[in-house]
């Protein structure tokens, strides 16, 4: 999500092939470079896939011979945004042809949230394709989603406001974790959450949230007591009011 | 939806062969033989598939010939299932052989939910599948959704009581289809709305609900408003009092 302030990432920890296999795995990535960068990545999609291509990010961005082609080296977000998407997009491609192409382009498919900043300039946060390309959050569609995105997606429509806190942010992210974790069982717990204020080129705020945590306890207790309430409060429908229309 | 007072139904009527072909159809059908029975069928997916299961539906209904396997005479709203299960089914695979199987399953695909009640017996609520079997509501589960579901789901765990009354229940299911109408393009307005009381066989209520509708529009704004308080009612996240965990 993008705001005024800075950047927040919350991500969910769930992988799965299947209901009875179920681990927690990392989906959130940072590289922080004081005073000059700081860049994170966020996955869904298949584990092979995207744990490859943080492997490849991290060995790149160590090895003195590819500092050209990485993280550390790339002058603005939309060329590390390139190669994250060229990256993306070779591995699932690989993996697809070593199998046969026919149903393994699914298969091994993923995509990625890539949101950082380069000092002397914005703030950016773009949503990369299996195919490579990307789109580039603006301030009409200022967050995104990866994996299971529906559930949670209206609240995030209402509550959002370019000028709000990181604080009513992280409270909006969780409020709509909520709704998802309820609802779907390959989304689980912990949250992993990072917010990246503006100009600061070091991680303003990270945290794991798992289920014991007071706060998730709190948000997750009080939004279903205040939904209910809400409901309560708007009119009911009247049906003896109506006019009797046969409509079939 | 199932409560202890009957049945509540909902449909859109919106249909679609990508954005720039939208039409409205009805989605929603019943039939009802005052003092014996009513049966209502909600359907999503391929329109000449759902409208060929009604159209056959309504032919089998008239023909005297055909009674013996109509929705007037069969015994049990498990048996009203079973042969609309079979008649989906028989029309899917018949399109889609007619095709050439390989692409075809899904184009032709089609779900439904049947809702209804035969005298002496009770309510009952079953969705049906494209494969032509059948699950049935319980008060474990007591409300089934087809299409576009997901976005509407949360507030329907969340807002839903057995012993409701049909009021709250149409304002529930208002709210659940106004944040899918916000969400969805292939979802839109108007509405259908079916009230079908226990032990009565003719509709309690029916209604199209447009967009001018005063009780509508009332909703949609009032839940926008009403979330956007509740959220702001809930406690803000605190990053200065989180131990600094570092996670990674």
């Amino acid at each position: 999500m993008m705001l005024d302030r800075g950047l927040v990432l919350m991500s969910d920890t769930r992988t799965n092939s299947g209901v009875d296999n179920i681990s927690t795995f990392r989906k959130m990535y940072h590289w922080s470079f004081p005073g000059e960068r700081i860049i994170s990545i966020m996955t869904a999609g298949n584990l092979a896939t995207t744990q490859a291509v943080i492997s490849q990010l991290e060995e790149r961005t160590k090895a003195p011979s590819e500092r050209h082609n990485c993280l550390l080296e790339a002058p603005t977000m939309y060329q590390v945004a390139t190669i994250i998407g060229n990256l993306l997009q070779d591995i699932i491609s690989t993996r697809a042809t070593d199998n046969g192409q026919k149903a393994a382009a699914g298969t091994f498919s993923a995509s990625m949230i890539v949101a950082g900043q380069i000092k002397g300039m914005e703030p950016r946060l773009y949503l990369i394709y299996p195919e490579g390309n990307f789109i580039e959050a603006s301030y009409d569609t200022p967050f995104f989603q990866i994996g299971e995105t529906k559930y949670g997606r209206p609240i995030l429509i209402r509550g959002y406001d370019r000028d709000m806190s990181f604080e009513s942010a992280v409270k909006l992210m969780t409020v709509s974790f909520d709704s998802t974790l309820k609802a779907n069982l390959s989304v689980g717990l912990p949250l992993d959450l990072l917010v990246i204020g503006r100009d600061e080129f070091v991680p303003k705020h990270e945290r794991r949230i798992d289920g014991n945590d007071p706060y998730f306890r709190a948000i997750s207790t009080g939004w279903s007591e205040a939904l209910r309430a809400a409901l309560d409060a708007l009119p009911d429908y009247r049906m003896e009011q109506r006019a009797y229309e046969r409509v079939r």
